[in-house]
């Protein structure tokens, strides 16, 4: 696929999509939106990729959304882009669709871990969608900002489910009801990022944890346990971790994977994992995240 | 409204409600449980007030139930103080609805952020009572203890459903296990208060969070955060934060706050945001906490 | 009991359960699975044990499953003794019950708190078996590994539930794709354990605080804590906990222990609880974990 607003490329199994507005400070657009989506879909599709890298060209990973229309930026009755964008996104309860929640619902639905390395300013939109991703890691100079009290708006793209799951309510309820202004150093130890690097070690940084994953495991077990330990915060009872462990060792125990996995092991070997997540992702898994009835 | 054994005062756009028994280390009574929920509703209903804080009068936030009928205390068949509360308070199946409980659910459902400024000992509903506050910061000499299993009962006000969502189970287990008394710095790195400061700067401290608070964000948008954060602490799925997300961006983008927001970043000024958290709180919000069917 | 692969001894009212197959590092069999079982169900009913502690003999805690039937050790169809195993623990869906799972939910349903004392390398179950312990803590050289994903495998013993919830999500989810091995510094920042000392007083460390919980705490009140605070992660409303609570203080208010409790804190003496876990844990309490309709 062509993009315009982000880049997409594959090297060493690593999939790196790179928001691209550079001279915006990568604001947020309906343009990029579909384009993270799209490059998450090919990434997805392609047994070649085994992890996923999400950063920013230039000095800002993404300032939030583009505020160009001013005032009426948000206001989707008096500003024709926004009211077009909701009804390509659909309705859901008779109103459009949060831009910002289709990316997040589609991250959260990834078969491979995703890596956010944040390489500037994260701000409003810019740091709610890299809360669905796996590990967030960020550059020195980063910056962050749940900014929305400020705007007069509220925490999008299901970041009030995301936000207190990664780094607990207190510490969200700071940052989310203050809408400050926050550097790496507050992200690490508010658990928002688990690493701070030096600017110019952030993508070398990412790509090591991304060649960690991809050298060593089955791209099958790391899309079933990416999607079971996501998928079971939405689950009352370990039973049903249980439930799908038991499955899971019937199905994968006696597949290809776990015999190369043990093989390999005994033998003091790398792996050569034979399964491909496109083809042979098991039956037995639901699909998180669920969308509940009526939705 | 006049208080007996708490005070209520409002300044800067800040309520402070301070527990004032000090010559009893502030311990939990029925009256005093009364008017916290009283200041608390007060705080609710005064469009004038942005954020809560919760202290101590003298040397003590709070030394847990007053103990002072001994070994009846928590005996509601002996003690007729405890039983009459009980009545007043309304029974839940069947007994008398714990009035520890009473009080974290109104301070979970408040719409404004209450910050919990620990001065002291906060020991038994002392602590447990501060769980559902948005941020707990302490001073030095402060000590905390979830006593509970020393006095064979067991943590109330609801705080088995608050600690381990706030400390992590294990943390939450280890405390509430033993029972043991702990300083303030023990607080500090089991994550119960998020900053620890010299004594006579605690208050000031939790002021100047208020004040970031009131300066520079709209009400209704940290009124609605506040319910989304903890709200979908209950919900099983990213996809119901995403349509209540697409609820807030559709009715607030289009209000008078979002263009305030918005207008006043871009020109660079400090915001003025109209709405008001008494007549514009959005309809689309569900109460939170739910009373499950039943109860 | 006597036991064949594990040790189990009762003094200063701490039961210790020792993984004893020292030679093989402890790794884990169907026996050994059994046994563990059996060995806490023994904990349970005896009133002279007021907490667990779980450790390995030797210089590992637990390497993880015993891989002597090489690639074909997690594949029911084609090794008889996981076949057997399968068959023995019964089927959950139609395929047989994973056995780690088994002891996972064993321990969540304790009435004792239980401490994990981690003394060497824990890997595979090895470690995902220490989830459902309230407390963990680290000897200096322990190793830890969540390698499933190198196996060909996916994280049993219902650690996705568990895991997320003990270390946060993004922790969780980094060890769990990379399976790489890491050390007890690493675990101790990831929250993993609460606790690293010195090898030599690893064992010490743990007696002691189970020796707090002992001498300080009513064991009704502790097996009432346990079962509220992991109970109320499956809770979406705190109005469940209030419920529960209403009850705990209406009946265990009323109580020997609760007397005993607030006199001896009262008279500044060591308490003498007279309740018993076997007979009087109370009635109110639901079992956790509940097993779903349909499993």
């Amino acid at each position: 696929m062509s993009y315009t607003e982000i880049g997409y490329e594959v090297s060493e199994r690593i999939a790196t999509i790179t928001l691209n507005r550079p001279q915006k400070l990568n604001a947020f657009t309906h343009v990029m939106r579909g384009e993270i989506i799209a490059a998450l879909d090919e990434a997805e599709a392609d047994d070649d990729v085994r992890a996923v890298i999400v950063t920013g060209a230039g000095r800002a990973f993404c300032a939030g959304a583009d505020l160009s229309a001013g005032e009426d930026t948000f206001n989707s009755e008096s500003n024709g882009v926004r009211a077009a964008a909701g009804r390509e996104l659909g309705e859901i309860d008779g109103v459009p669709r949060d831009g910002g929640g289709t990316v997040a619902l589609r991250l959260a639905a990834m078969r491979k871990p995703v890596v956010g390395a944040i390489n500037g300013a994260a701000v409003g939109v810019g740091v709610t969608m890299t809360l669905p991703m796996d590990i967030r890691i960020a550059a020195e100079s980063a910056r962050f900002g749940f900014v929305f009290t400020r705007r007069g708006l509220l925490p999008e793209a299901a970041s009030s489910w995301f936000l207190p799951r990664v780094v607990g309510i207190s510490q969200a309820m700071e940052w989310a009801a203050t809408g400050r202004i926050f550097d790496s150093a507050e992200a690490l130890s508010g658990r928002l990022v688990s690493r701070v690097v030096a600017d110019d070690e952030l993508l070398e940084t990412a790509r090591s944890i991304c060649r960690e994953i991809a050298d060593n495991t089955s791209g099958v077990s790391v899309a079933v346990t990416r999607q079971l330990l996501w998928g079971m915060l939405s689950a009352d009872s370990p039973w049903e971790a249980h439930r799908l462990d038991s499955q899971g060792i019937t199905v994968l125990g006696a597949g290809a994977d776990a015999a190369e996995g043990v093989g390999s092991f005994l033998a003091k070997r790398p792996p050569e994992f034979p399964l491909r997540v496109s083809e042979d992702y098991p039956g037995f898994m639901p699909d998180w995240p669920a969308r509940p009835e009526g939705v």
